[in-house]
């Protein structure tokens, strides 16, 4: 299938400028895809990030950032998506792409159904697969998505010209666009994202909380430093995630527990065999993934 | 306190040469610390490490190893030091030093206790916080030691001299020697390390065992990665370890489990402000530990 040609934007509207949407409008701008890039954000995110050098502008609302945009890049948190999506409705320009980076994809799809009406059909919905345990505009980076998959998703409604613009927008940008069903999305991400970030903030909670905490941070070696780093991430965008994920995160901590389970048993009873089973098991499918961090 | 001078020996016997040993042994020769360092293994890992210039020689036997050495070092497998404590024991020169390099503590020191009888006193109990989920001799380096806490236990019965000894040439060697009681060890490191390890086997073994395992192997981002990185490691060696200091594991396990079933209960519930507690003790304490993996 011959790639279809890197599109150029007039004016991107971004809405939510963070650690994605930042990054985002750093990246149009790093490799001039955009003829102006505009940011809003409630409080002085977009701000900090066009005095960064992200954005060319900032609107004074949702409306005033759309108004015009051929490229509206929805980067907030899950929760703002529907007003957002409600507010932005009005303004959008009748041959504007409409696209999203969230970490979940079925809640999101929901809300623009609801919300945009027949521009539905040049909605689609994406998640760059580069979030981090840092967050807001400051760490936004124009090389964020370097190499990285973007998971772009094509519904029954979807418009196929607007299907290929966006995924061959992440191509310009520099990420690996992959096609996934947003159902799919949502149980693939609980288990490679969204549950081991409730296993690493377990792990620092039952720490924090226990009579090791101030030796563990003496004492603590790059296992523990790696096996929850990310659960220094923000509390508030991963609350939102856990709970709009909810059935398909509850569906992995199932299985975790299980698995879990498991081991104690054999630990408890000195069974050295059955641990082993689970430990080899275990071991071969994560040497399977490879070294520890892409950078 | 004014530093000992730091030690040299004539004959270093290094009983175990895998990732430990071997980088023991490799960083007495590089920074000039023994006139001969001799290895021992029952399979061919001492070949292997003196084919790599850790080793000067491969002895034959525990005894052969030991014979007119000045200090001893048990890198073995927790499970075998006792036989090779007892094997050891009748060719330990009167004035050699003993130490070892095991994960666990009290299990070592009560299978010291019981085999050495008076060269006990000259037994310095010893971990280097430097493992990975590399191991064997292949993964022996000079360097692995440098800059990382190297624990070391004084006993009511250790001879103090010995003890500066061991102390002094952690510092040698590079690394940092911090002294620390055997059963606070054993509920620390159960903490930072032998718990998380099995939290991150149980990550793995649940994807390995799910329906999304080939799915999380195209998705899975640095996060993921990073947090189940020591899953690789090896799953003798952590049987073994997990075993061995299993009262203190299960006293994690069951902290772990009660902050999981809180953050759980919260996600089933949809409660977001409870969610959100939990999240940023978690995230707090984490913050305060500091970057992700010292390189």
């Amino acid at each position: 299938m011959a790639a279809p040609r890197a599109p150029a934007f007039r004016r991107v509207a971004v809405l939510g400028v963070g650690l994605i949407g930042g990054s985002f409008a750093a990246t149009l701008r790093a490799r001039g895809l955009a003829g102006a890039v505009v940011g809003f954000t409630p409080g002085d995110d977009a701000r900090i990030a066009r005095d960064l050098g992200h954005l060319d502008g900032v609107a004074a609302s949702v409306a005033q950032a759309v108004a015009g945009a051929d490229l509206v890049v929805l980067a907030t948190p899950v929760p703002a998506m529907p007003a957002v999506l409600v507010e932005a409705r009005a303004a959008i320009a009748d041959d504007a792409l409409i696209t999203d980076c969230a970490s979940t994809k079925q809640s999101v799809i929901a809300a623009a159904r609801a919300a945009l009406g027949p521009a539905f059909a040049r909605f689609v919905p994406g998640h760059p697969i580069a979030g981090s345990e840092r967050h807001g505009p400051d760490a936004a980076r124009a090389d964020l998505f370097d190499g990285c998959v973007a998971v772009v998703c094509r519904l029954a409604d979807t418009d196929p010209a607007a299907f290929d613009r966006v995924h061959a927008l992440w191509a310009a940008m520099g990420a690996r666009p992959t096609e996934l069903d947003p159902a799919r999305h949502d149980a693939v991400f609980a288990e490679v994202s969204h549950w081991p970030h409730a296993v690493a903030f377990a792990l620092c909670g039952a720490i924090a909380g226990g009579p090791n905490a101030d030796d563990a941070l003496r004492f603590a070696g790059a296992g523990l430093r790696d096996t929850t780093r990310i659960g220094a991430s923000s509390p508030d965008l991963w609350a939102d995630i856990l709970l709009d994920n909810r059935a398909a995160v509850l569906d992995c901590a199932r299985a975790f527990q299980a698995e879990l389970a498991e081991v104690l048993t054999a630990i408890e009873q000195g069974d050295r065999a059955a641990l082993r089973v689970r430990l080899e098991a275990a071991s071969r499918w994560r040497a399977s993934l490879g070294p520890a961090r892409r950078r």
